[in-house]
C-alpha cells in the first residue's frame, strides 16, 4: 500500500522559516484546512480535538471557581455596540456588518460580535436588581469575529473560537479578585496542562483593552524568540456599567454601579503550543492535552500473533486510564513512525514477532526519541510514569528556552542591540510614559509585553528616556 | 428575609393557556431572558446547563459510532450558497447578510451558517480524493441563524444552538445506513435520557429537507396534543456532492461521486422537554438530564445540627455520584419548595430537627409529590432507586400520554372532526400525492409528520382523495 501514498512530505526547517515550518505543521499534522471564506479556517478533527480537551480541562478549573456558562447573542445592534466609546473605537474598524435578513434591508444594522462585553452589559443591565443578585460570574464558550487583514492558521483568524467570561460584582476589590484569580487559572493551565511557562503581568495603558482599567496578561515564549499573548484579564472598575447602566440596590439600600471583569482565552494556545513545543518533525504534543497519548504500532502485524497482542497492549492502557490508540493501517511500520510524530502523538509503542517472543515492547518517546525497551506486563505502569516525564520534561525545557532568551538591558543601546540581534524577551526599566513605548516600537518594532507581577530592578533609570523608573517592564516582538 | 423577595409568582396554567404556561416556565425557571437582538434569546446558567448535559450525553453517542468532531466557518460566500438551487430556495428567505467588513463593503456579501452543507460540500471537495479518504464522519457544535418573523424561546429563535452532522461515503448504501443509524442515536436519546417517546420515519418530499433525497424525522406529541418534530437525519445521496463536485477515485480506479448525509439536532429538544413533562409548578426534568438531581433543603438551619447533617447528606449524596445541591439560603422552607419546583429538579430531601432526631429524612418526587421516609444512612441507595423511577415512570406516563392521544381515521370526515376536536397525533392512509398533503392542510392547518417505519393499515384509501393507498402516515398540528 505504501507506494500508493506519497511517503510523509517533509517540512520546511523552523531555522530555514520558522513561519512556513508553522504552516506546515498546521498543514501536515492536520490540524487545519483552508476553505472558501478568506481569513477563515476550518479546523480538522485532530486540532478540534486538541480544543476540546483544552476545553474540558479550562471548564472545569473555571466551575471550580464558581463560573456558570450561558450563552448571549452573536449579533449586537450597532446602537448597543456605540454605547461606550473606547469599546466602539477600538473595535469598529474590525468588525463584520449584517444589513440584510432575508430579502429586506435591515432599520439598523447589526454587527457579528468581535466579544460580547456589550451584550453581557445590557443583559446585566436588566437581570441585576439587588446586591441578592450579585456576584455574576458567567461565561459563554462561542465563535467571535474580527475582520482582520493578515490571517494565519490559529494565531490571527478573523472568525476563532473561545471562551469568553463576564462577571458583575458588588464592590472593586472583589471585581479586582476576580481579575487575578482567572489570570491565576489560566497561567496555572498553561504551564501545568499545555507545559507553556508564563510571565504574569499587568498591561500597559497603550497595551490593554479598549474600555478597560487594568488589563493583566499572561506572555509566552515561541521558540524563535518572539512573544504571544496567551490570556488575558480584564479589569472594567464601574466603566462599563456607567455606560450601559448596570446598577444595583446595596445593603446600604442606595443605587450604585457594579464592578466588571471579562477574560478569555482562544484557539491561539494551540499556535502557542506548535510553537513552544514543537520540532523539524512536526508537532510534539504534552501528554496531558493529547487526544492520543500512546499509539500503539504493531511491527510485521501479519504474522501470528502480533495483532493479538497489540490490542493486549492497547486494551490494558486504556484501563489504565491512557488514551492509547492502535495503528493498524497497512502502511509500513516507518511510515506510521513518521506519521505519529508529524502528529505530536507523546509515546508510541512498538512491538513485532521479536518482542513478542521476548516479552517486551519498545517505548518511544515523542520529544527525546529515547527508547526503552519494557516487559509487556509492565507496560501501563511504566507508560504512565513515561508520560509524566514527558510532560515535566518538555515543561522544563521551555522554561529553560525562555529562561535562557530573557537578557537584561540597562541603557538604550545595549536595549536596542540585543532586541534586534537576540530574539526573546528584553526586561528593561520604564518611566511609565506612552512617548517610551512609542519610540521604542519605532526604533525596534517590540512592544511592552507585560509589567511583570514580580518586579526586579534591571536599571535605575528609564531605558529609553532617562527619567527616574516606575516599573520594570518585559519588551519583545510579538505575534 | 422572605419579605424582601416577592413570592414564587404563580405561572399562568396549561389549561388556560398552554403558549403562556409555557413562556412564563421558560421564564420563571430562569431558564432564558430577553435581549436587546431582536429574536434572539440570552440563555441563563439554568437553561445551559441543561443543553451542556445534552451535548455531553449525545456527543457520547456521536463519537462511539465513529463522529469526529471539526469546526467550519460561520460565513458562507453567497457563490458557494448558490451552487445548489433546491437548497438555496430553501434558505435564501431566512439568512442573514453581511456586506461590510469593518469600513469596507465586501466584493462579494457573506451569510451566516443557516445550515452547514455547502461549507462541509466544499471541505470535502478539497479534502477527499480517494476511496481511503472515506468515509468521512465530521460533526460541529454550533449556532446557526435564521431570519424568522416570529419566535419563541428555544423552539423557534433567530438563532439557535446545535450540532449538525455531515458525512461523505464510498456507497449509497453505506449513506443510507448512516442516515438511519443517527436517526436512531436520536430517538435512543431522547427516549433514554429525556424521557420522551417518539414516532420514527420518513418525511414525505413536500416537507422533506432541501435538496435531500431523503428525510427521516423523529416526532415527539407535546402535552397540549401538538406535534414537535425533534431530530432529523437527511440522505442526500450524490445530489450535493454533483453540485460541489465532491468526487473520489474508487478501488476500480474510476472517479466517482461521494454519497453524504447530515442530522442535527437542537436546543429545540429543551423546548420539547417543558412541554412534555412541565405542569402547573413549572418545569419536571428528567433526573438523567437534570444539573441538580436533588436539592437538600434544610428546615430550620439555624437549629443546633442542621445544616451539619444537611452538608453530610449532600456528600454522601455526592459520593454516590448524584447530582446534589443545597439550598442553604436564607429563605422559608416554603419558598425553597415552590423554586425547586418551578426549576424542575427531581427530588428533593427535606430535612429538620425532628427528622434528625429520628434518624430520618423526607425525600419528595417532583413528578408525583409523592413523600418517602427514609432512614437517613439509606438516602444515596434509596435517592438512587428513586432517580431511577422517576425518569422510568415520566416515560411510562408521556407514552400514555402519546398513545392515549393518538387516533386513527379512516375517512375524511372522521379525519377531520379528529384533528380539529381532539388534540394529538391521527394516523390515515395517504396515495402519495403532495395535492392531498395540501388539500389537508388547507382544511384544517395539520400537516404530514411522517411516513412512520412501522407500518400499520389504518383504512384501505387514501383519507383525502380516496385512490389506493401507498403508506400510514402520522398527521398533527405542529409547533
Amino acid at each position: 500500500m505504501a507506494k500508493e501514498k506519497k511517503l510523509v512530505e517533509a517540512i520546511t526547517s523552523m531555522e530555514t522559516d520558522f513561519a512556513q515550518w508553522y504552516t506546515d505543521v498546521c498543514i501536515k499534522a492536520d490540524l487545519i484546512g483552508y476553505t472558501s471564506v478568506k481569513g477563515c479556517m476550518a479546523i480538522k478533527p485532530a486540532g478540534y480535538a486538541i480544543w476540546e480537551n483544552i476545553q474540558h480541562e479550562l471548564d472545569r478549573r473555571f466551575k471550580e471557581t464558581g463560573v456558570q456558562n450561558v450563552y448571549m447573542p452573536m449579533l449586537i445592534p450597532e446602537n448597543l455596540l456605540n454605547k461606550e466609546s473606547e469599546l466602539v473605537n477600538g473595535f469598529a474598524p474590525e468588525v463584520a456588518w449584517v444589513t440584510h435578513g432575508g430579502s429586506e434591508k435591515l432599520q439598523e444594522r447589526l454587527c457579528i460580535r468581535p466579544t460580547s462585553e456589550t451584550l453581557f452589559c445590557d443583559f446585566y443591565s436588566k437581570d441585576i436588581q439587588s446586591h441578592r443578585d450579585l456576584p455574576k460570574v458567567y461565561n459563554q464558550w462561542c465563535s467571535v469575529l474580527r475582520w482582520e487583514k493578515t490571517t494565519r492558521p490559529f494565531l490571527r483568524s478573523r472568525e476563532f473560537l473561545w471562551q469568553e467570561g463576564h462577571t458583575a460584582h458588588a464592590t472593586a476589590e472583589e471585581a479586582e479578585e476576580r481579575t487575578v484569580q482567572m489570570l491565576n487559572v489560566y497561567a496555572d493551565f498553561l504551564q501545568d496542562v499545555l507545559a507553556i511557562p508564563v510571565i504574569k503581568g499587568r498591561k500597559t495603558d497603550k497595551e490593554k483593552f479598549a474600555g478597560a482599567k487594568h488589563t493583566y496578561t499572561v506572555e509566552a515564549l515561541m521558540h524563535d524568540g518572539k512573544a504571544l499573548q496567551s490570556g488575558t484579564s480584564h479589569n472594567f472598575d464601574d466603566i462599563f456599567a456607567q455606560a450601559y447602566d448596570v446598577t444595583f440596590t446595596d445593603k446600604d439600600n442606595t443605587l450604585k454601579y457594579v464592578h466588571q471583569t471579562s477574560w478569555g482565552m482562544t484557539t491561539r494556545v494551540i499556535g502557542a503550543m506548535i510553537m513552544v513545543h514543537g520540532d523539524n518533525s512536526g508537532l510534539v504534543l504534552p501528554p496531558r492535552i493529547a487526544p492520543t497519548q500512546i499509539m500503539v504500532i504493531p511491527i510485521r502485524q501479519d504474522a501470528e500473533g502480533v495483532m493479538d497482542k497489540a490490542v493486549e497492549v492497547q486494551t490494558a492502557l486504556k484501563a489504565a486510564g491512557i488514551r492509547a490508540g492502535l495503528d493498524d493501517s497497512a502502511k509500513s511500520p516507518g511510515w506510521k513512525f513518521s506519521e505519529q510524530e508529524m502528529r505530536g502523538i507523546p509515546v508510541r509503542i512498538e512491538l513485532g514477532p521479536k518482542d513478542i517472543e521476548k516479552g517486551q515492547a519498545v517505548l518511544v518517546r515523542r520529544d527525546t526519541r529515547e527508547k526503552t525497551i519494557v516487559a509487556i506486563e509492565e507496560i501501563p505502569a511504566k507508560a504512565a510514569e513515561l508520560l509524566e516525564a514527558v510532560q515535566n520534561d518538555m515543561f522544563s525545557r521551555a522554561k529553560a528556552h525562555m529562561e535562557s532568551h530573557t537578557y537584561d538591558a540597562a541603557d538604550y543601546e545595549t536595549f536596542k542591540a540585543t532586541i534586534n540581534e537576540k530574539p526573546g524577551f528584553v526586561r528593561a526599566m520604564w518611566c511609565g510614559e506612552k512617548e517610551c513605548e512609542e519610540q521604542i516600537k519605532a526604533d525596534t518594532t517590540a512592544t511592552s509585553r507585560c509589567i511583570p507581577f514580580q518586579q526586579i530592578k534591571v536599571g535605575e533609570t528609564c531605558v529609553c528616556c532617562g527619567k527616574p523608573a516606575k516599573s520594570m517592564v518585559y519588551w519583545g516582538k510579538a505575534y
